[in-house]
Formats: C-alpha cells, structure tokens, sequence
C-alpha cells in the first residue's frame, strides 16, 4: 500500500519533479502533473520522451512532491517504474489530471502515445 | 557566463528541486533554497547530509528552480559541482539566503559545516 502523505500529495494539486537516468548515468529532473492510486505513484506521459524511454532502460527514478501551499512540504518518493498502462486508460487519465489541474479537458497534442508510468516506491523521506 | 533566466531564477525567492547520485547511481531530489552569482548556480548544504556525499562521489546533479508563481515556468539545469567554498563565506550565504526566504538570520543549528556547491550548467532546458 502506498503512503498516506505520498496518496495525499500526489492526488492533491501539486506538482512533482520527477528525476529519471540517461543511459550514461546522468539526471533529468522535470516539473510534472502527478496523481497516486492505493498503490503506485502515477506519472502521465508520452513513449517519444526522453524521460519515459529513461525508465525503460534503468527503472530508477525519484518523484518529489511539493504541497503547494508550503514549499517546505513535499515527500520524496525513491523508487521503481514498475509498470505502465497506455491506450483508453492513459487518454483517460490524462484528461482527469488536466480536469484536476486545470478544469477542462487536455487540450494539447498527442505527439506519440501517452503512457502512464506505476511507480513503486521503496523509499519515502516526507519534510 | 550563467544563462540569464536561471540567474533570475535562481536569484529570486524560488526554490529548486536538487538532484544528486547515490554511489549505486540511484537519484535522490530535494526541494532547496537556491542562488546564483555571474558563472555558477549555488546551492548551500552542510558536509555531513547525503547529497553533498554524493557530489563528492560524482559531480553530476540537476537543479530545477521553479518560479514560484508560476509552476510551468521552471529551468532545468544539467550540470557538475565543479567547485566549493566553506568557512566564513559559506556560513554568510546561509545567512544572506535567509534573508531573501524569510527576511531574517539562518536560525537553525548548524549540525557540521556549511558548504556551497558551485555549479556549472552543461545543458540548460527553460519551460
């Protein structure tokens, strides 16, 4: 089951920096629209991307939450992607974060095909 | 010479996800205070926390300094600790970072010794 502080955030209005691994062992770290489900952190996003091709070759990522009302409040998930969904469901889901964002519908382009990454976490540091 | 947007950025009362490297290659992310002078992004940390460990393993991080007023507009700098300061120049930064977040002297104990990473952007990505 995921953490309590972690569903809270994630399925609250904030946003996350997700860090993923290039093949060389670098970080990327971006700004996210997040959400959780009772047991993965979910990250929506697109197969062409940097960021989601990342996760294939090293599974290792973090999710950084930050309540946004408090920037000194955020919980820091150290974890694996380890599974995806893509078709109906991730166009769903990516169209109830855009509602839970912004009120409407997701209204920018689908370049390639949205997926959405479970991240499990096997860390938790909440501030 | 830094780019013009993270310094303003970095400058500003924004706060910035810092990323650093685990000796296994693993990523850890926290929310930071952040500065920035004409070359380097700044980041001020004491010896004995995990990521500056870290930096000292491997100098390879990311700094993500979000605008606080808008959570779309964020810079992602890729880069390396390629330098440090310590002593009487790191524990003044503290207390001139403080200021800028909360408009008084760094108030909590120092538990080691305070140390700024200079860090120099390889890549810079501005949403």
């Amino acid at each position: 089951m995921i953490d309590e502080t972690v569903k809270t955030l994630a399925q609250g209005k904030n946003f996350a920096a997700l860090t993923t691994l290039f093949v060389d062992g670098r970080p990327q770290t971006q700004m996210m629209w997040v959400d959780a489900d009772d047991e993965f952190v979910l990250i929506n996003t697109e197969v062409h991307r940097a960021k989601y091709k990342n996760t294939v070759h090293d599974p290792r990522v973090t999710v950084t939450i930050v309540d946004a009302t408090n920037p000194y409040h955020y919980a820091e998930v150290r974890g694996r992607v380890v599974g995806e969904e893509r078709g109906a469901s991730s166009l769903a889901h990516i169209h109830a974060l855009s509602h839970k964002y912004n009120g409407t519908d997701y209204g920018q382009p689908i370049q390639s095909e949205r997926v959405i990454l479970k991240i499990k976490a096997d860390e938790v540091h909440v501030q």
